[in-house]
Protein backbone atom coordinates (compact mmCIF):
# COMPACT_ATOMS: atom_id res chain seq x y z
CA UNK A 1 0.00 0.00 0.00
CA UNK A 2 1.61 3.31 -0.85
CA UNK A 3 2.71 5.87 1.46
CA UNK A 4 0.01 8.48 0.25
CA UNK A 5 -2.86 5.84 2.19
CA UNK A 6 -0.15 5.98 5.71
CA UNK A 7 -0.37 9.67 5.30
CA UNK A 8 -4.65 9.78 4.66
CA UNK A 9 -5.02 7.75 7.51
CA UNK A 10 -2.53 9.33 9.86
CA UNK A 11 -4.36 13.04 8.41
CA UNK A 12 -7.54 11.92 9.15
CA UNK A 13 -7.22 10.84 12.82
CA UNK A 14 -5.39 14.34 13.56
CA UNK A 15 -8.82 15.96 12.19
CA UNK A 16 -10.76 13.49 14.91
CA UNK A 17 -8.66 13.40 17.63
CA UNK A 18 -8.46 17.17 17.42
CA UNK A 19 -12.23 17.23 17.18
CA UNK A 20 -13.72 14.81 19.16
CA UNK A 21 -10.28 13.06 20.97
CA UNK A 22 -9.09 9.55 21.19
CA UNK A 23 -11.65 7.47 23.09
CA UNK A 24 -14.51 8.36 20.70
CA UNK A 25 -12.57 8.15 17.69
CA UNK A 26 -12.20 4.42 16.55
CA UNK A 27 -9.80 3.11 14.14
CA UNK A 28 -13.09 2.27 11.55
CA UNK A 29 -14.11 6.10 11.46
CA UNK A 30 -10.45 6.74 10.63
CA UNK A 31 -10.55 4.71 7.82
CA UNK A 32 -13.71 5.89 6.44
CA UNK A 33 -12.57 9.57 6.74
CA UNK A 34 -9.03 8.79 4.64
CA UNK A 35 -11.36 6.75 2.35
CA UNK A 36 -8.46 4.30 2.96
CA UNK A 37 -8.76 0.54 2.36
CA UNK A 38 -10.30 -1.11 5.50
CA UNK A 39 -7.15 -3.38 6.14
CA UNK A 40 -4.99 -0.86 5.46
CA UNK A 41 -4.50 0.99 9.26
CA UNK A 42 -3.43 -3.01 10.04
CA UNK A 43 -0.87 -2.85 7.58
CA UNK A 44 0.70 -0.04 8.54
CA UNK A 45 -0.15 -0.03 11.88
CA UNK A 46 0.18 -3.90 13.32
CA UNK A 47 0.48 -3.24 17.06
CA UNK A 48 -3.14 -1.46 16.33
CA UNK A 49 -5.12 1.54 17.55
CA UNK A 50 -2.08 3.07 20.19
CA UNK A 51 0.45 2.61 17.43
CA UNK A 52 -1.39 4.52 14.92
CA UNK A 53 -2.23 7.24 17.97
CA UNK A 54 1.29 7.44 18.60
CA UNK A 55 1.90 8.21 14.78
CA UNK A 56 -0.80 10.66 14.88
CA UNK A 57 0.46 12.69 17.98
CA UNK A 58 3.58 12.69 16.90
CA UNK A 59 3.00 13.59 13.32
CA UNK A 60 0.18 16.60 14.17
CA UNK A 61 2.17 17.74 16.99
CA UNK A 62 5.41 18.55 14.22
CA UNK A 63 2.77 19.82 11.38
CA UNK A 64 1.33 22.13 13.62
CA UNK A 65 5.15 23.30 15.36
CA UNK A 66 6.22 23.77 11.66
CA UNK A 67 3.01 25.78 11.44
CA UNK A 68 3.81 28.14 14.51
CA UNK A 69 7.97 28.28 13.14
CA UNK A 70 6.54 29.84 9.88
CA UNK A 71 4.36 32.38 11.46
CA UNK A 72 7.72 33.40 13.50
CA UNK A 73 9.63 33.32 10.72
CA UNK A 74 6.90 35.69 8.32
CA UNK A 75 6.66 37.90 10.77
CA UNK A 76 9.31 41.21 11.41
CA UNK A 77 10.40 40.36 14.97
CA UNK A 78 9.69 38.26 17.93
CA UNK A 79 6.83 40.26 19.74
CA UNK A 80 5.16 40.85 16.37
CA UNK A 81 5.53 36.85 15.98
CA UNK A 82 3.68 36.48 19.31
CA UNK A 83 0.91 38.43 18.75
CA UNK A 84 0.55 36.82 15.33
CA UNK A 85 0.36 33.15 17.12
CA UNK A 86 -2.73 34.36 19.01
CA UNK A 87 -3.87 36.00 16.35
CA UNK A 88 -3.82 33.51 13.73
CA UNK A 89 -5.26 31.12 16.50
CA UNK A 90 -8.04 32.99 16.52
CA UNK A 91 -9.00 33.30 13.30
CA UNK A 92 -8.52 29.43 13.31
CA UNK A 93 -11.02 28.76 15.56
CA UNK A 94 -13.49 31.67 13.92
CA UNK A 95 -12.89 29.56 10.22
CA UNK A 96 -13.69 26.48 11.82
CA UNK A 97 -16.37 27.07 13.81
CA UNK A 98 -14.56 26.37 17.04
CA UNK A 99 -13.56 22.85 15.61
CA UNK A 100 -10.08 22.75 15.15
CA UNK A 101 -7.40 24.01 17.88
CA UNK A 102 -4.33 22.34 19.44
CA UNK A 103 -4.28 18.27 17.93
CA UNK A 104 -2.97 17.36 20.47
CA UNK A 105 -4.94 18.83 23.76
CA UNK A 106 -8.11 16.57 23.79
CA UNK A 107 -5.82 13.61 23.76
CA UNK A 108 -3.24 14.65 26.47
CA UNK A 109 -6.02 15.01 29.29
CA UNK A 110 -7.35 11.98 28.11
CA UNK A 111 -4.33 9.87 28.10
CA UNK A 112 -2.26 11.49 30.97
CA UNK A 113 -3.35 8.98 33.92
CA UNK A 114 -4.24 6.12 31.82
CA UNK A 115 -2.01 5.38 28.81
CA UNK A 116 1.67 5.94 29.51
CA UNK A 117 3.42 5.55 25.99
CA UNK A 118 0.63 8.02 24.81
CA UNK A 119 1.19 10.44 27.78
CA UNK A 120 4.85 10.17 26.76
CA UNK A 121 3.97 10.77 22.97
CA UNK A 122 2.19 14.05 23.94
CA UNK A 123 5.20 15.18 26.58
CA UNK A 124 7.56 14.89 24.26
CA UNK A 125 5.67 16.62 21.26
CA UNK A 126 4.74 19.61 24.18
CA UNK A 127 8.75 19.50 25.24
CA UNK A 128 9.78 19.95 21.12
CA UNK A 129 7.42 22.93 21.30
CA UNK A 130 8.76 24.31 24.16
CA UNK A 131 12.56 23.83 23.26
CA UNK A 132 11.38 25.23 19.74
CA UNK A 133 10.19 28.72 21.16
CA UNK A 134 12.79 29.07 23.69
CA UNK A 135 15.70 29.18 21.15
CA UNK A 136 13.82 31.48 19.78
CA UNK A 137 13.46 33.67 22.71
CA UNK A 138 16.91 33.38 23.20
CA UNK A 139 18.00 34.22 20.15
CA UNK A 140 16.02 37.30 20.50
CA UNK A 141 18.73 38.11 23.54
CA UNK A 142 16.45 36.77 26.34
CA UNK A 143 18.62 34.90 28.58
CA UNK A 144 17.88 31.11 28.72
CA UNK A 145 16.41 30.11 31.87
CA UNK A 146 13.95 33.20 30.78
CA UNK A 147 13.38 32.08 27.18
CA UNK A 148 12.44 28.87 28.72
CA UNK A 149 10.26 30.09 31.27
CA UNK A 150 8.35 32.43 28.67
CA UNK A 151 8.21 29.66 26.12
CA UNK A 152 6.05 27.48 28.69
CA UNK A 153 3.92 30.80 29.23
CA UNK A 154 3.70 31.12 25.60
CA UNK A 155 2.29 27.71 24.52
CA UNK A 156 0.12 27.39 28.20
CA UNK A 157 -1.38 30.42 27.40
CA UNK A 158 -2.29 29.19 23.94
CA UNK A 159 -3.86 25.71 25.38
CA UNK A 160 -5.69 27.45 27.68
CA UNK A 161 -7.09 29.72 26.07
CA UNK A 162 -8.01 27.28 23.06
CA UNK A 163 -10.12 25.35 26.19
CA UNK A 164 -12.09 28.39 27.13
CA UNK A 165 -12.07 29.38 23.62
CA UNK A 166 -14.22 26.47 21.98
CA UNK A 167 -16.14 25.93 25.32
CA UNK A 168 -17.52 29.67 24.83
CA UNK A 169 -17.62 29.77 21.03
CA UNK A 170 -15.51 33.02 21.48
CA UNK A 171 -11.75 34.34 20.50
CA UNK A 172 -12.19 36.53 23.64
CA UNK A 173 -10.14 34.49 25.61
CA UNK A 174 -8.07 34.16 22.86
CA UNK A 175 -7.22 37.98 22.03
CA UNK A 176 -6.71 38.35 25.60
CA UNK A 177 -4.30 35.40 26.49
CA UNK A 178 -2.60 37.31 23.00
CA UNK A 179 -2.36 40.65 24.44
CA UNK A 180 -1.27 39.26 28.18
CA UNK A 181 1.59 37.12 26.65
CA UNK A 182 2.92 40.07 24.14
CA UNK A 183 3.00 41.96 27.64
CA UNK A 184 4.99 39.86 29.13
CA UNK A 185 7.29 38.87 26.38
CA UNK A 186 7.85 42.81 25.84
CA UNK A 187 8.70 43.22 29.61
CA UNK A 188 11.53 40.55 29.27
CA UNK A 189 13.07 41.88 25.88
CA UNK A 190 12.98 45.03 28.01
CA UNK A 191 13.94 43.82 31.05
CA UNK A 192 17.20 41.65 28.90
CA UNK A 193 18.43 45.04 26.75
CA UNK A 194 18.23 47.47 29.78
CA UNK A 195 20.47 45.12 31.67
CA UNK A 196 22.53 43.64 28.72
CA UNK A 197 23.65 47.49 27.95
CA UNK B 1 -32.93 6.61 47.03
CA UNK B 2 -31.34 8.98 49.41
CA UNK B 3 -29.71 12.11 48.41
CA UNK B 4 -26.59 10.45 50.06
CA UNK B 5 -26.52 8.04 46.76
CA UNK B 6 -27.12 10.80 44.27
CA UNK B 7 -23.75 12.54 45.84
CA UNK B 8 -21.61 9.47 45.68
CA UNK B 9 -23.02 9.03 41.76
CA UNK B 10 -21.93 12.78 41.42
CA UNK B 11 -18.86 12.66 43.12
CA UNK B 12 -17.55 9.36 41.76
CA UNK B 13 -18.52 10.73 38.12
CA UNK B 14 -16.14 13.98 38.58
CA UNK B 15 -13.09 12.21 39.63
CA UNK B 16 -13.69 9.39 36.60
CA UNK B 17 -13.91 12.42 34.57
CA UNK B 18 -11.38 14.63 35.97
CA UNK B 19 -9.10 11.25 35.30
CA UNK B 20 -10.14 10.00 31.88
CA UNK B 21 -12.33 11.91 29.72
CA UNK B 22 -16.46 11.69 29.42
CA UNK B 23 -16.30 9.29 26.51
CA UNK B 24 -14.01 6.66 28.71
CA UNK B 25 -16.37 6.72 31.23
CA UNK B 26 -19.62 4.66 31.33
CA UNK B 27 -22.26 5.11 33.51
CA UNK B 28 -21.58 1.49 34.98
CA UNK B 29 -18.35 2.45 35.85
CA UNK B 30 -19.50 5.21 38.23
CA UNK B 31 -21.97 2.68 39.32
CA UNK B 32 -19.37 0.81 40.89
CA UNK B 33 -16.87 3.44 41.74
CA UNK B 34 -19.85 5.23 43.74
CA UNK B 35 -20.55 1.77 45.28
CA UNK B 36 -24.33 2.73 44.64
CA UNK B 37 -27.13 0.41 43.46
CA UNK B 38 -27.63 -0.44 39.90
CA UNK B 39 -30.65 1.19 38.85
CA UNK B 40 -29.69 4.25 40.74
CA UNK B 41 -28.47 6.43 38.01
CA UNK B 42 -31.75 5.41 35.88
CA UNK B 43 -33.63 6.90 39.03
CA UNK B 44 -31.57 9.88 39.49
CA UNK B 45 -31.39 11.14 35.53
CA UNK B 46 -33.97 9.26 33.80
CA UNK B 47 -32.92 10.85 30.49
CA UNK B 48 -29.67 8.80 30.43
CA UNK B 49 -25.59 9.58 30.65
CA UNK B 50 -25.91 13.16 28.88
CA UNK B 51 -27.99 14.37 32.15
CA UNK B 52 -25.59 12.78 34.42
CA UNK B 53 -22.98 14.06 32.77
CA UNK B 54 -24.43 17.86 32.85
CA UNK B 55 -25.08 17.92 36.71
CA UNK B 56 -21.60 16.37 37.21
CA UNK B 57 -20.05 19.06 35.10
CA UNK B 58 -22.08 21.99 37.05
CA UNK B 59 -21.63 20.26 40.56
CA UNK B 60 -17.82 19.69 40.20
CA UNK B 61 -17.36 22.97 38.73
CA UNK B 62 -19.23 24.34 41.50
CA UNK B 63 -16.87 22.76 43.99
CA UNK B 64 -13.65 23.90 42.56
CA UNK B 65 -14.67 27.46 41.79
CA UNK B 66 -15.68 27.18 46.37
CA UNK B 67 -12.57 25.68 46.88
CA UNK B 68 -10.43 28.71 44.85
CA UNK B 69 -12.92 31.16 46.81
CA UNK B 70 -11.62 29.43 49.80
CA UNK B 71 -7.92 30.08 48.60
CA UNK B 72 -8.54 33.46 48.47
CA UNK B 73 -10.37 34.29 51.26
CA UNK B 74 -7.76 32.50 52.99
CA UNK B 75 -5.22 35.25 51.74
CA UNK B 76 -4.10 38.15 53.40
CA UNK B 77 -4.28 40.03 49.80
CA UNK B 78 -5.14 38.83 45.93
CA UNK B 79 -1.49 38.98 45.01
CA UNK B 80 -1.08 36.17 47.64
CA UNK B 81 -4.15 34.46 46.63
CA UNK B 82 -2.97 34.13 43.43
CA UNK B 83 0.08 32.72 44.37
CA UNK B 84 -1.50 30.57 46.67
CA UNK B 85 -3.90 29.21 43.67
CA UNK B 86 -1.30 28.04 41.64
CA UNK B 87 1.14 26.44 44.60
CA UNK B 88 -1.98 24.86 45.31
CA UNK B 89 -2.34 23.48 42.03
CA UNK B 90 1.14 22.26 42.07
CA UNK B 91 0.72 20.49 44.84
CA UNK B 92 -2.32 18.84 44.22
CA UNK B 93 -0.63 17.66 41.53
CA UNK B 94 1.92 16.28 42.95
CA UNK B 95 -0.09 14.38 45.76
CA UNK B 96 -2.29 13.32 43.24
CA UNK B 97 0.61 11.79 40.78
CA UNK B 98 -0.54 14.51 38.38
CA UNK B 99 -4.27 12.70 38.09
CA UNK B 100 -6.04 15.26 39.60
CA UNK B 101 -6.60 18.56 37.89
CA UNK B 102 -9.49 20.26 36.55
CA UNK B 103 -12.50 18.80 36.67
CA UNK B 104 -14.00 19.61 33.47
CA UNK B 105 -10.93 20.48 31.04
CA UNK B 106 -11.29 16.90 29.39
CA UNK B 107 -14.72 16.71 29.40
CA UNK B 108 -15.12 20.34 27.83
CA UNK B 109 -12.50 19.32 24.90
CA UNK B 110 -14.29 16.37 24.36
CA UNK B 111 -17.39 17.87 23.98
CA UNK B 112 -16.91 21.17 22.46
CA UNK B 113 -17.63 20.49 18.96
CA UNK B 114 -20.08 16.95 19.61
CA UNK B 115 -22.35 17.70 22.54
CA UNK B 116 -23.98 20.97 22.40
CA UNK B 117 -25.62 21.21 25.69
CA UNK B 118 -22.85 19.53 27.62
CA UNK B 119 -20.48 22.36 25.44
CA UNK B 120 -22.83 24.69 26.99
CA UNK B 121 -22.42 23.25 30.60
CA UNK B 122 -18.69 23.59 30.84
CA UNK B 123 -19.12 26.89 29.13
CA UNK B 124 -21.26 27.77 31.87
CA UNK B 125 -18.76 26.81 34.38
CA UNK B 126 -15.72 28.81 32.74
CA UNK B 127 -18.00 31.96 33.01
CA UNK B 128 -18.83 31.73 36.82
CA UNK B 129 -14.97 31.28 37.24
CA UNK B 130 -14.84 34.15 35.14
CA UNK B 131 -17.39 36.39 36.78
CA UNK B 132 -16.12 34.93 40.25
CA UNK B 133 -12.43 36.33 39.42
CA UNK B 134 -13.53 39.39 37.96
CA UNK B 135 -15.54 40.62 41.00
CA UNK B 136 -12.56 40.05 42.95
CA UNK B 137 -9.89 41.64 40.91
CA UNK B 138 -12.52 44.77 40.48
CA UNK B 139 -12.78 44.47 44.91
CA UNK B 140 -9.42 45.26 44.86
CA UNK B 141 -9.38 48.72 42.94
CA UNK B 142 -8.71 46.84 39.23
CA UNK B 143 -11.07 48.67 36.83
CA UNK B 144 -14.12 46.37 35.32
CA UNK B 145 -12.35 45.12 31.93
CA UNK B 146 -9.40 44.81 33.27
CA UNK B 147 -10.39 42.59 35.86
CA UNK B 148 -12.42 40.66 33.97
CA UNK B 149 -9.03 40.24 31.34
CA UNK B 150 -7.14 39.46 34.35
CA UNK B 151 -9.59 36.80 35.36
CA UNK B 152 -9.65 34.92 31.85
CA UNK B 153 -5.67 35.17 31.74
CA UNK B 154 -5.92 33.80 35.36
CA UNK B 155 -8.08 30.69 34.79
CA UNK B 156 -6.42 30.19 31.15
CA UNK B 157 -2.97 30.28 32.26
CA UNK B 158 -4.21 27.33 34.82
CA UNK B 159 -5.84 25.26 32.52
CA UNK B 160 -2.94 25.48 30.03
CA UNK B 161 -0.86 24.66 33.01
CA UNK B 162 -2.95 21.58 34.16
CA UNK B 163 -2.66 20.72 30.64
CA UNK B 164 1.41 20.75 30.35
CA UNK B 165 1.77 19.49 33.79
CA UNK B 166 -0.21 16.44 33.43
CA UNK B 167 1.20 15.65 30.17
CA UNK B 168 5.26 16.23 31.85
CA UNK B 169 4.54 14.88 34.97
CA UNK B 170 6.47 18.09 36.39
CA UNK B 171 5.11 21.48 38.10
CA UNK B 172 7.74 23.08 35.85
CA UNK B 173 4.68 24.64 33.92
CA UNK B 174 2.66 25.40 36.76
CA UNK B 175 5.10 27.12 38.62
CA UNK B 176 5.83 29.66 35.52
CA UNK B 177 2.33 30.00 34.90
CA UNK B 178 1.97 31.38 38.56
CA UNK B 179 4.95 33.72 38.25
CA UNK B 180 3.60 35.17 35.13
CA UNK B 181 0.34 35.33 36.13
CA UNK B 182 1.40 36.98 39.32
CA UNK B 183 3.50 39.56 37.50
CA UNK B 184 0.74 40.45 35.32
CA UNK B 185 -1.58 40.87 38.37
CA UNK B 186 1.05 43.27 40.04
CA UNK B 187 1.37 45.30 37.06
CA UNK B 188 -2.02 45.78 37.46
CA UNK B 189 -2.65 46.50 40.71
CA UNK B 190 0.62 48.71 40.12
CA UNK B 191 -1.30 50.45 37.11
CA UNK B 192 -4.69 51.24 38.60
CA UNK B 193 -3.28 52.48 41.72
CA UNK B 194 -1.10 55.21 40.20
CA UNK B 195 -4.05 55.96 38.05
CA UNK B 196 -6.20 56.21 40.43
CA UNK B 197 -4.01 58.64 42.89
Amino acid sequence: MSTNTKERIVDAGATLFRRQGYTATGVKQIVTEAEAPFSSPYHFFPNGKDELAAEIIRSSGLMFQQLVEFVFDSSPDILTGVQNCFAGAAETLRQTNYADACPIATVALEVASTNEPLRKATADVFESWIKSATARFTAAGIPGQTSRELAISLIGALEGAFLLSRAARSTEPMDIAGATTTATVQAALIGSSSSGS
